[in-house]
């Protein structure tokens, strides 16, 4: 990860004085924030980035790796209120070992990472903690943690890698029945990989780099890449109704999964891997993304893919957002068929660049002569926009499909600027939330939003969106910087996804809740869909009804209410009842 | 329709006698089989066909058209059990003239087409016959009739073009309450095409040549041609999870279906049109398959192409279907994206030859000269399979394409044999349900089962249907024949066709019942699905528990109650209860 570091140990080091947390197995994020204990994002080798900030949202930002100055001995964790029974029986189900009632755990399982989660895990804010963390080993556990649940009336909530920011995995604030965190992560392998069609029996705890490292080896892909990557599970991706970097190629999870097991109070749900089937109502897509509601997915066969002889991202440079999306429309509605397609609005263009490392030498030269090439052709570089095209396939496919796009690109007033930017996207693309981290060290918020329209309405969803998170931004009296670009296109339209970022106060929350409200609501008016790849949650329960109706949240709670009338899984998630 | 004739007018003739239906502007089948009436299937320009039929399954086939010699006035049709004040209130909500309770008309939409349907309905079994058939000519209209349906505890029956052949469009026999058809015919429009994304609002009710014509005409195609496509609606093909032939480049209707209203007694459930969205369990994929159980769809926005630059269907033979499937998994593994990818096995071949016409001057040539060349190559012309693979888009991409496919073809041991087949192939699609009613006027049955599985199993599922299949005409003891094809071919695995054949006897129906139970249960056993493209019904209940497993039937049912706990929407209908 070309942008991080180790970090200043001081938060780590605090927290070793409450006690090491228990190992069972299962690789935790921090409990203040994303990703690895002991790396930090900096920004010592890119000159631009602090007065780029300061320009925008009027932050001030350190050098080197910032301590955060957190520290987990003064957070005041609600004791488990768990009945020894109930502690007793999960103990019975899955071992002493993998029953963990320490605050640590309690604490690593309250929340995802949403900016709401930061704000309030960084102030102590802890309403209601799972009481108790379970690590079941194996199918039959799992089976055996859910009989236990409508025995004693407990609430279980999945929990794959933590890493969600819709709010899926917090308890409701109000709930008295013992709270059970289900953490699925010893069930992390890959059982089998039928290598004729290439479908794989994956376990649904295991998280993204484990499992590609598992199929790598045996010369597969399941090619999903989300933004989370590092840090989320097949499990969790299933429940969310993910999509990875990817999709244009190898689909959203909703096209990768294949076959399910989902462990429920009376059986086991067991849809069979077939490549289509036409038997009645999708019990698959009833369980994508049902965040928990409908039992807990232990397994998934999943498409994979052989790994691809060849695999280039290219960069391309627009003079503008309205060029850069009708060239990923016509490369979407094109013959070719490339593995990602994205582009930048100017704002994220200019964040990119500021995000650069210092030129120099042959780099230098190379972008010295690019700004040369840019004003001779009369470029406003403010407005232009940086793409990323990726390419996979045989060699010649690759040939085939870079041809189509360059003429396209051509046709759309664009230029190629070769494989650099690609490649260093490509290793830095997982590293976005270790900047937030570092950001919200020097006071500042920053979030995302993304959803999904037709090409016919992307433009307007684009400035609505501006114009109504510039309204945000006023009405908080903050100064703040938006940004987005497109990814994940369809033949009917693609996804815009959107970060927003400010400088927050004392209430930081209601302040994130303004700019939050106010994107989310540019989506629905425009006619755009609530959230293309990050489920429902809590976060975005209020739209719902707005986005699929108010009957079509009716029928959607028909089937919870009927699948689940004791209220037994993650309760509350999706239609808020 | 290169093989079909204008019939002997007598059944249509005797049918006039007992008065000529109303004509409520929409299009219906023949009463008593397949498709226009006066067209039927001939054999007289095929020398082969004939004595072919006669060597597989003993049945004698008369020259010419066959008068079926059925009569409508010999039919005893149940008289409606509708109360006047039902009748009255349909008449308020669609019109006086929109409802019809004439026996024509409730005969005609009392099944469907399958095999069974045709067998009951030559012998002038009716069981449970609507008791009237409602025209509304808007969603106004369906949602007014829908009202009606909770006020009077009406049953409803949504109806496209009747050609379901698993057994959704039948009343339950034991059903004591009204049984109102609600004929969607009129509802037939395409609204509106958003010629951006290309996706196009079309009302649910129009048939397949009607919306393509209106779709042609500005350009687009939905390119969603389902066997059935002649006579089957938009809303039937949501409804039942079709696919249509050229799936592999446009997709199963479950992808082509990008929005949709459902009318309900509570509201409409509006589903946005968007390219994809992470809201929640699919609640498209909830109504897709639902077989009218969810409610009535009225709008489907639809995913639309412009129509191709460049359309071809290229014919090649392989030795035998271990090489043809191998071939067929190869391109779907490989860069190229074909628009169909077909192969039949070598009973089908063997049928397919059997149903052309005389080869004549350069056909002749032709054909001689390719008997020639797979005799030198030692072909055992008994085992070779005729493969069609469609190809669509710029001229060249189509050249790309075929020069992959060329490749795959080579390397399986095939060769092209052109343009010619292809064409036929194009040309006669729709034809064989005409055939199979030419068949029964000869006392034969004739039916298809179809199923999806991954590459790894097609082989053992086509081996053990052929197993089971033979099994079950020694059973029944009939000569019998089954045949097959691959079609719709997707990364992970294809689907299987198999067309079924006997001369029955008196109990036609339990000995299909017989052939029919060891198909699909040998599907079953083999890992595929109960149904790749026909949906459930009641005809393949028994074995919606094996597939899908019984917890997943539990929660399919519980959607089905909690959506409709009245019972007033097709009930019955595919978890049988």
């Amino acid at each position: 990860m070309t942008d991080l570091q180790p970090a200043t140990p001081s938060a780590t080091e605090r927290e070793a004085e409450v006690g090491a947390p228990v190992d069972h197995g299962v690789a935790h994020m921090k409990w203040w924030g994303w990703g690895v204990e002991g790396v930090a994002f900096h920004h010592d080798d890119k000159p631009a980035f602090a007065p780029f900030v300061k320009s925008i949202v009027g932050v001030e930002l350190s050098a080197g790796a910032h301590d955060t100055g957190l520290d987990f001995a003064s957070l005041e964790v609600p004791a488990t209120t768990a009945p020894d029974a109930v502690l007793d029986a999960l103990r019975g189900a899955v071992g002493e070992d993998s029953v963990d009632v320490s605050d640590h755990d309690r604490v690593v399982h309250t929340y995802g990472k949403s900016i709401r989660d930061l704000i309030r895990i960084r102030r102590g804010v802890l309403r209601r903690v799972p009481d108790v963390v379970v690590y079941p080993a194996d199918e039959a556990e799992v089976q055996a943690v859910v009989a236990l649940a409508a025995e004693h009336d407990l609430v279980l909530i999945p929990f794959g890698g933590g890493s969600n920011i819709v709010g899926s995995l917090e308890p409701q604030p109000e709930e008295v029945r013992p709270v059970v965190s289900l953490d699925m992560g010893r069930l992390d392998k890959v059982l089998d990989i039928d290598e004729d069609g290439g479908l794989a029996r994956i376990q649904a705890g295991g998280q993204g780099p484990h499992l590609e490292e598992q199929l790598n080896a045996r010369g597969w892909t399941l090619g999903h890449f989300p933004d989370s990557f590092t840090h989320s599970t097949l499990g969790g991706w299933v429940a969310t109704r993910s999509s990875g970097m990817q999709s244009d190629k190898y689909g959203d999870i909703a096209d990768i999964t294949k076959g399910l097991r989902v462990v429920r109070p009376d059986g086991v749900v067991v849809i069979r891997a077939v490549p289509s089937a036409s038997t009645g109502p999708s019990l698959r897509e009833m369980v994508i993304g049902s965040e928990g509601r409908l039992g807990v997915i232990t397994e998934v066969t999943a498409q994979v893919h052989r790994l691809p002889e060849k695999r280039e991202i290219l960069a391309y440079l627009f003079p503008s957002w309205h060029d850069g999306l009708a060239a990923m429309q016509a490369i979407a509605e094109s013959d070719a068929h490339p593995s990602v397609t994205r582009v930048s609005d100017a704002h994220e263009t200019r964040f990119s660049f500021a995000t650069s490392k210092e030129s120099k030498g042959a780099s230098k030269v190379v972008m010295d002569g690019l700004q040369k090439v840019l004003r001779l052709r009369g470029w406003d570089t403010d407005q232009m926009c940086l793409s990323f095209i990726g390419y996979e396939g045989s060699p010649e496919h690759v040939a085939y499909t870079q041809k189509i796009v360059a003429k396209i690109v051509r046709q759309n007033r664009g230029i190629g600027v070769g494989k650099g930017p690609g490649a260093l996207y490509d290793q830095k693309k997982f590293d976005t939330p270790y900047l937030r981290d570092f950001f919200m060290d020097h006071g500042g918020a920053a979030d995302v939003s993304e959803t999904a329209a037709p090409w016919s309405k992307l433009r307007l969803v684009s400035s609505r969106v501006y114009a109504e998170a510039n309204k945000a931004f006023d009405r908080i009296g903050r100064q703040g910087w938006i940004m987005g670009h497109l990814s994940h296109s369809y033949h009917s339209g693609a996804c815009l996804y959107f970060t927003f970022a400010f400088e927050h106060g004392e209430d930081a929350e209601g302040e994130y809740d303004v700019v939050k409200q106010a994107i989310q609501q540019a989506f629905i008016d425009t006619g755009a869909t609530v959230s293309h790849h990050h489920g429902v949650g809590i976060e975005h329960t209020p739209w719902l009804a707005q986005d699929v109706s108010p009957e079509g949240v009716a029928v959607m709670q028909g089937l919870f209410d009927s699948a689940d009338p004791g209220r037994h899984f993650n309760p509350g998630k999706v239609t808020g009842a």
